[in-house]
């Protein structure tokens, strides 16, 4: 049982939490903390918390696990904050989707108390944003990824763990490097291909007529383009390096196609499409 | 009404067609014609046809009308077949996603006959194929288009609107050109996109690892992954003029957002997405 939990950034993440806590009576009071009140008024109205500040110090004093689910450009200045106000006994962890750069950030902000850190990220997510699509299953049967490090606290490592448990989740450890790199191909990737893909089409001279005749495939393929723009800048700045590396890479492979195109290359073209449908039926199940 | 209606090609986008119209009354018998008999008979079996043959000619034969369902690959021998056969009133019409070539290799086999064939393209589809993947409302507030061209039959025209029209479509008319580069934008494009996407994540050293963490956003985005290969296969050989060169405009689109985060340029990333998430809320109408 949490009795006091402090969730910075209450949006889709932040809010989802609290509600899974609530949901499995896990956690005693939760506050949240956000710069708009309109919106923690509404997560008041929501049930997703039970009292709000928009002043980190305020929520992180008192609170036995801090969580902070904001974008990741501004965890440097709620690391700040919660660094002055929390005791030795708060363990503060995070929902980022890429680990290093928040690790560093953390490490600066909170000197010897880093210990007390432990790195998270669930693998779950949706293109809308806000509390008010917080979801008290969101978490069910998704993995939260957690990536301590040599200075974490083994215990604190374990409450956090016990924690997203109890959202009916389940938690495995990667290495930093290796999540920010998994990510960078699985989920950061994805998004700025679907994202260019829009553009691109947008920029066309008849994006009109272009756009109305876009069928369901497009629909799904884009869908993630109506992501939360500031989240995805962040992640762009923060794991930036591997992310580059996957676009270069992409490239690559989308060369192959275009050259067994412009070769008009039968045998090539549908080992390739052979290849994907196989790898993607098997991956998804439905093969 | 439709007395005698032959399909060449009992697949999703076949069976679906055969299956809107006996739910709208608008068909008397309607023939199938395939490669494999145990497909056919499966047809049979769950109501979308009332008799099968393996031989074009014979299911052309007496037909009012005969509707091209097969990859685009297929059609130059189906219209051969076809014209042998066909009188002066059947009207032949296709599915195809591409229309230019298949236009050339209808006038090639059709010669004189040419006048009575009408170039069509539904914009629906499913990543699932074959005869059981048919649906009654597939093309239900789907838009069919139809690319007639000087030599087409104006009365043809008008069946064949007609006949997509009982299936709940609407119909529009674009020309052959358009067309191809319309749906090389939004619909073949992205295609090659997820065929590519999968394929370069299979190539990673620890592709494993990497598939378990993919989220929500991976699947959606890479569910045109399992489409047909065959069917892209012949699309790419089809249009692959035009989709080579969308795939080269795309690369540019992507050294944009690569460039921008090679930079850390956040105002730059920031437009980008917000650009792109706009854009998509219009589209879907969801903003």
């Amino acid at each position: 049982m949490i009795d006091r939990l402090a969730i910075i950034g209450v949006g889709l993440i932040g809010a989802s939490l609290a509600l899974a806590l609530k949901k499995s009576a896990a956690v005693g009071h939760v506050v949240g903390c956000g710069r708009h009140p309109e919106n923690l008024q509404k997560g008041i109205e929501l049930g997703v918390i039970d009292s709000y500040t928009t002043s980190i110090a305020e929520a992180a004093k008192g609170a036995d696990i801090v969580v902070i689910a904001t974008p990741l450009g501004a965890m440097k200045m709620v690391f700040e904050q919660v660094s002055d106000v929390i005791s030795d006994c708060t363990i503060v962890t995070d929902a980022g989707s890429a680990k290093g750069s928040v690790i560093d950030t953390a490490k600066a902000a909170l000197g010897d108390r880093i210990a007390q850190f432990v790195p998270g990220h669930p693998i779950a997510g949706a293109e809308k944003s806000g509390v008010e699509a917080g979801l008290a299953n969101l978490y069910e049967n998704r993995r939260v990824i957690l990536t301590p490090t040599n200075s974490t606290d083994p215990n604190a490592v374990k409450v956090i763990q016990q924690m997203w448990l109890q959202c009916g989740a389940s938690v495995e450890f990667l290495e930093v490097e290796h999540h920010d790199k998994v990510l960078a191909a699985t989920s950061h990737l994805p998004h700025m291909l679907a994202y260019s893909l829009v553009n691109y089409l947008s920029n066309l001279n008849d994006h009109d007529e272009i756009f109305k005749y876009a069928a369901g495939g497009f629909r799904d393929f884009t869908r993630i383009a109506s992501s939360d723009p500031v989240m995805w800048r962040d992640v762009c700045i923060s794991n930036g390096d591997a992310l580059e590396k996957f676009i270069e890479g992409y490239k690559q492979e989308l060369d192959e196609v275009s050259s067994a195109i412009r070769n008009r290359d039968s045998e090539r073209l549908l080992e390739l499409f052979s290849t994907a449908k196989s790898e993607r039926d098997i991956l998804i199940g439905n093969c």
